[in-house]
Parts: C-alpha cells; sequence; structure tokens
C-alpha cells in the first residue's frame, strides 16, 4: 500500500476529518475570543498551538505526497484546489513567533481558516458554482468596467478640483462609483456638485439607470440560460420516445401494405 | 365522547375562532393606543384582562388536554407547533401585575400576540414554508458565515484600534459587516479607515462583491431548483402516457406479425 | 342611436381620444411650469382654462349618461374603474378659484391627472395587473404586517424613552420599522439604543433577516406560480393529443383482434 | 476589388482588430494615469497621439467609405451604430489643441473611448439586447413616469416652500422622487416635513410601495415573458411530431377498416 492510499485513507476517515475541522474550528473560536481579551486564550493558548501546528504538519506532509506523486508539477499546479492548497500550506508555515509583528502574525493566523473552504466538500462545490458562474456573466462584467471606466474619466474630469476625494483620480473616481451602483449616499456627492454643474443630476442619474438596466439584464439573462438548459434536459427524453413511436407506426403502415397485397 | 374531541371541537367551531383571533386583536390594538397614551385604554382595561385571562386559561387547558392525550411527551414536544403553543402558553402565564417591572409585563403582553400565529393555519403554513427554505439554502448560509467570520477576524484585527466603536471585537466586527452587507453605510466606514490603510477599500469592495456573487447565486440556485422540481411535477405524466402509447404499439406489431403467418 | 352609442363612439374615435389626451397633458405641463414661475403660465392660462374645463364637461356628461344608461347605481358602482371614474369627475368639479386656497386648488389640478391613467386603456391593463397581483401576496402581506406590528410594540416598549421621535408610539415605530425594511440608516437607529440596551442588535438583524427572507419566499412563490400556470396552460394540449392517440391505439388493437378471429 | 471590401477586410482581419482595440485601451489608460499626474504621460504623449490620430483616421475612412458606398443617406442613417459610429467619429475630429479649454478636450478624448463599444462585437450585441428590452417594459416606464409626475406635482406644491432644495420646482421634485426611489435618504427627506404635514410619511410610504409594486410587476412580467416564450419554442417540434403519428394512426385505422372489408 503506497503513502498516497494511506493518506487518502486517513484524509478519508470520518473521524479524522472531523478531528481536523474541530481543530481549525477551535483555532477559528480562539481567533475571535482573542479580540475580547488577548489575556483570557492565553491559558489554552498552549494546547491549542500543538494542535494547530499538527494540522499544519499532516496538510504539509499530505500536500508533499500529493506533489510528489504527481511527478508532473505543471499538471499539479493545473488544479486550482491543489494552488489553492499549496498557497495556503506555504503561508500557514511562516512562524508567527516575535512580538514586533504581532498584526502580520494575527493576519497569517486567520489566512489559515481558509483551510476549511477546501477542507470541506460542500465548500468546495460552492466556491466551484461561483467560478463556473463568472464566464456566464463575463462579458456583461468587462461592459460593466467599461462603463465605469468612461464614468470614472468622466467624473475625474468634471468634479475632481470640486471634491477630490471623491473624485482626485480615477481610482478613487472608481471607487465613488462602486459607491454610487450600491446606491448608498449618492445624493450627497450629486449635490455637492450640483452648483457648479446644475446638470449633474444627469451624470448620477444616468449612471445609476445604465447600471440596473445592465444589472437587470444579466440576472434576466442567468434565468433564462437556466431554464433554457433544464428544458434541453429534459425534452431530449420525451423527443427520442416520440420519435421511436413515430418509427414505429411507420413500420406498422408499412407491414399493413404489406398484408393488404 | 372525551375531552380531545370536544377541544377540539371547540377550537375548530369558527364562531369559537373567530371569538379568540377577536380577542388577539383587540389585545393587540390595546397594546398598540397604550403607546399613544397611557391612560385611554385603563377604562375597558378590566374587561379586557379578563377576556385576556380568558383566552389565555382556554389555550392552557387545552394545551394541558393536548399533552396528557399524547402520553408519550417526548413524541409531543417533537412537533415543533406543540413546543411552540408550549413556550407562548407558559410564558403567557407569567402574571403580569405590579409597578416595577412595567416593561417585562409589556414584553409579555406582545409575547402573547404571538399566539396569532399559530393560532390561523394559513400563517402556519406560511412558517412551514420558510421553516422549508432554510435547509435549501443551509450550505450557503454556513458559507456566508464563514466569509463574515474570516472578514470580521481581519477587520478586527486591522481597524480594531482605530474605529472600535465599529470593529473593536469579532462581535461588532461582524454587526458593521451585516451593515455592510445591507449596503448601508459602507463608504463611511471605509473612508474612516482609508488614511491609515489606503488599500482598505479592497477590503469593503471585496467583501461586497462576494457577498453579492453568493447571494445571487443561492437565488438563481432557488429559482433552479424551483423550474427543476416543477418540470419533474409535470413530466411523469407525459412520459407514463407515452411509454404505455409505445407498449401498445409493439403489441399491435407483434399481433400484426401474427396475422401475417 | 341612443346618446350613449354617440358618447361611445366619441370616445373611441382616435382623433377625441389624442385630443383629450393632448388636453390633459398640456395640462400637466401647465403644472410642471407653474412649479418654475408662477407668472409664466398665466399667458396662456385662459386658453388652457377653457380647454380644461371642456375636457372636465366631456367626462361629466359622459359619466352622467353611463350612470343612467345602467339604471342600477348599485351595479355601477361594483365597477372599479366606473367608481374611479366617478370620484376623479365629482372631485374636478370643485371649483378652483379663490386666493385664499391657492395649495387645495393646486391639489385639485393634479388630481385632475389621474383622468390619464383611466382614460390611457394600457394604463387600465396594467392597473388591474397591480391589483390582480395583491390577493397573490395576500396572506403574505398580513403576516408581515403582524411582524410589523409585533416588531413595533417591542421597538415602543423598549426605545420609546430613549429616541421618541423614532419610537414614542406604536404609529412611529411602525414608520421606523418600515424605513429599516428599506435598509436606509437603520445602523443609526441602533447604534442610538446600543448603550443603554447593548443586546439592541438582535432587534434589528432579527427584523432584517425574517423580513427579507419572507420577502424572498414572496417573490419566489410568485415565480413558482407563474411557472406552473406557464406550464398548465402548455401541457393540455400535449396531454389531451396524446390521450387521443392512446384511445386510438386501443381501437386500433380491439380492431385487430376482431380480425384475427 | 472594390474599397469597402478592402476596408471590410482589414476591418475583420484579427491583427488589425488586436492593434486597434489596443489603441483604444492604450489611450484609455493614458487618460486614467492623467489624473494621476499630468505630468506622468507627457513622455509617451506624443507617440499615442500618432497611434490615436492613425486609428481616428482609420475610422474617418471607413465611414465615409461605407457612407458613399450606400448612397442613399437616409438610409444608412437607419441602422443605429451607423449613426453611433458616424456621431463617435466626427466628434472625435474636433481638434484638442489649445490651452484655454482643456476640459472639453479631455472630455473628447474620454468620447473616443465609445468606440470600443460600437468596435467590439460582444459589446454591440450586449447593447442591442439592452435597447431589445426597453419596448417590453415601455409602458411600464411611461406609467412610472406618470406617476413619478403626479408625485412631484404634489411634493413641489406641499413641500416647495420648506424644503426648496428638494421641493423648489417640479425638476428637483422628480429627481427627489427619483432619490426616494432608490431607497437613499428618503426618511431625511420625510422628517424635515413632518412638523409642518405630520402625514407627510403618507407621501413617501405610498411612493415607496407604489413604486417597488410596479417594479416587482415589470420583473415578473418579464420572466413571464421568457418563460412563456422559452415553452414556444420548445411545444412546436412536441406538438408537430404528435400530429403527425396522430395523423398516420388516422390512416392505420382507415387502412384496417379497408382490410376488413
Amino acid at each position: 500500500m503506497s503513502f498516497i492510499t494511506i493518506f487518502e485513507r486517513i484524509r478519508n476517515n470520518n473521524i479524522f476529518e472531523g478531528f481536523v475541522v474541530s481543530v481549525i474550528l477551535i483555532s477559528a473560536v480562539s481567533i475571535g475570543f482573542s479580540t475580547y481579551d488577548e489575556v483570557i486564550e492565553s491559558k489554552y493558548q498552549n494546547w491549542l498551538q500543538i494542535l494547530d501546528y499538527g494540522v499544519t504538519l499532516f496538510f504539509l506532509i499530505e500536500i508533499s505526497i500529493r506533489i510528489i506523486a504527481e511527478k508532473n508539477l505543471f499538471k499539479f499546479f493545473k488544479n486550482g484546489w491543489n494552488a489553492f492548497d499549496f498557497i495556503v500550506v506555504f503561508i500557514s508555515l511562516i512562524p508567527i513567533e516575535g512580538n514586533d509583528m504581532i498584526l502580520l502574525a494575527r493576519l497569517i493566523r486567520i489566512f489559515r481558516l481558509l483551510r476549511l473552504i477546501s477542507f470541506v466538500p460542500q465548500f468546495r462545490i460552492l466556491i466551484e458554482a461561483l467560478i463556473k458562474s463568472i464566464p456566464r456573466v463575463g462579458y456583461v462584467m468587462l461592459f460593466m468596467f467599461v462603463v465605469f471606466y468612461i464614468y470614472a474619466a468622466l467624473g475625474s474630469s468634471l468634479f475632481g478640483e470640486l471634491d477630490p476625494l471623491h473624485w482626485g483620480n480615477i481610482g478613487l473616481a472608481m471607487l465613488t462609483l462602486f459607491q454610487t451602483a450600491t446606491l448608498e449616499g449618492w445624493p450627497d456627492l450629486m449635490y455637492s456638485a450640483f452648483e457648479v454643474y446644475p446638470w449633474s443630476w444627469l451624470f448620477f442619474v444616468s449612471f445609476i439607470i445604465i447600471n440596473s438596466l445592465i444589472f437587470m439584464n444579466m440576472i434576466i439573462g442567468v434565468i433564462i440560460d437556466v431554464i433554457v438548459r433544464s428544458n434541453e434536459d429534459e425534452t431530449p427524453e420525451n423527443i427520442a420516445l416520440l420519435e421511436e413511436i413515430n418509427l414505429k407506426i411507420d413500420s406498422l403502415n408499412k407491414e399493413l401494405e404489406a398484408l393488404k397485397k
């Protein structure tokens, strides 16, 4: 029995799975508690750290064996989940001791929680569904970006000197337009430019209407897509049966005519 | 005729049903009026209180008999509505007199209004539909919680010292993220951290985009679910008929061949 | 030819229809202009007033004849559009001269614009569709009202003294909850009660989640409704044909058996 | 080989297409950079300007040839994309030198980016889909406008003197209602009129409810439309086959009867 099958057995073992998820969850809870009071958790800190190192070690060994088994390193990293696992494990290995970089240490501890997403199969399925839905709306997103960019260029040219915090450069302008797209605080942005450019309302109202039209069309496009595909899935069975029946009746007809002669 | 059937008859009697609903509604209206002026209602207070006690008593007796009839207490409480009724009746029984705990007395009076939801069948159906829709979106909710938790841990690490009111601990951070998910006032949160962390926009924009992607996928998932099931409901009848026709034509064919010989 | 047919002919005449719509539209534009500058419109005021009186007179005569023709007054008002027309015409007749009640005069002039909605057939269809969609969501609305009422009673009991502007009585509380349901400014409401009731977030977060669950279920319910009905519309034709074919094959089978004997 | 086919070949050549898109994209990026620091881009300015002139020249020649080829100028401009291209090219030709009108020059440079939309086929398809979706919702939009107008007339009559910034004339009032329809900051508008008109909440709440009812009906209408059409697309094939089978069985029946005789 090779190492890989042993590791696969361990990995797919329900008890071990529950153990790993528990360690990650306890780690998550401990991160949560430490935001209330840094002292509280220090008691169980040592035990937790040992468990955490254990799980990190397991993931490290597991991924090492998976890499060795694949032989072809390029093929290994073509699978998105392998790349994700590698990055998470790699960053998890950065030592988090040392008082002078507490923030970074915390961020790495939080980053380790991402192992949960790649470890729980249902979350992998969800993520894959999310990624699959991106190309479906790809050109719409690109078009939305073009609309954002043109409006951002317009916005920073027109309002840049009036309100540099929101329209000072094209980056800030795109952020401000994202804010406008979430319909949050856009009237304030409009009224602040109202006195100098009395037609500034046209900029905002047209942007909001164009945006919601694009968004509505995207949603409806996805629903059409879903309905059409679900109908296609269903139709073949019906049609196939109907065509079978049709052919049989044709042969019946021929036989009857043969009988008549 | 057992007590249970008598009570069931009373309970299902239209006039009695209307009476109970009326008492609850009058109680609701009286709670509403008391928020305008505490004196107004004192006039009819006594009559109302008697009616209220009467209904509470009825519910108490009814649930007692239902519990006695079931014999198996565990089985009784397995039904969610029984447990709900029991809790509402039980809390309704806490005496609400005494001047030193007016607020609690009021809360119990409001709590009693929940009897309306369990008493009107259409509301029970609605609630059951709502509860049925939860597992459908269960893993998505769990995933959303993981996303919230990771972002809350990040947020409280990064912004905790800058803005302790919103990011002071992981609880406050999750509340702030819920606020961000409702797209309410998120630009203020972002700009308050903008000077220290110029890339804080990435935190908010990525959170909003990930959130709306998950939400959109959940909605579309539910619609797909509904369409697929409605097609399944419809198809069998069609397919069954087609298969019946197919078999009959096969037998026709066999008989014709028998004729030929 | 009776008066009614004459009036129906006039009413359905394209040129007259265009004329009436034009007069209403000109009246609308004149109302719009008068908000910029009350003097501008005074020039054409007289001509416009004459046209306006003419159209009002036409509607008055038309509705009078329709009422007389119906004989049964109760039957006449059972039709919602008749009642709507009657109210609009009746209120249109209130004389709008007199300087001391300018606001009322203006409101009546605006009210007259409603004739457009009942006069243009496409708008009538739209309104009818809107009204038809109400019973579909009737119990959900009632349930939502119960949820609002219970939360409003809770809110005015808990926050009434802290923030009387928003929670002073049950009416204000329901308005504040409507505001919360539109997700507008709810964090401010929450934070204003945060210091006294640290768990006030539970009130708002639960209300928002329950509300959006109910709303989502309503939307999905309507879509299910639409899909099921559209499938039902389509299926009968298919099923009917299939059943016809089935019966014919049965008779074929019988005849073949008769042949064999 | 005519000029048109030469130009069509050049236009449809992948390398040239990529070159044109690149020039437009570089132009876009340069506009973006210039919002950060006007000096940075001056280095590559000359090269970029030459490329930009080249592309403008190409578009100018191409559209000229297309116009000449069409002969019928009216027919040429009936195609929306031709008109769009013509306007973009025409405005692109306005010289952008001169220090005294920097803003206009910038706006024209941004306007040129619109060539991207008409040049990339996928964007043309998207825009056409957006335009196609407008008549589908045409009467609803018109009805919404009537509702906006009536509410704006009401609003400017009622609140015009209290809050002239938001309700001063019917134009401002419609803008304020658009803001209310996006649910942004409407409670502030309501509370500012609350003291004078205690029933002002009715104005806002009714407007928001009517608006969301209309919007919901529009969305559901579009989805119904899509489902019905997708069912129609699918049904004919089924029905046609069924009817064919039906006729064949009829002829089978007749032949059997002929056999019997």
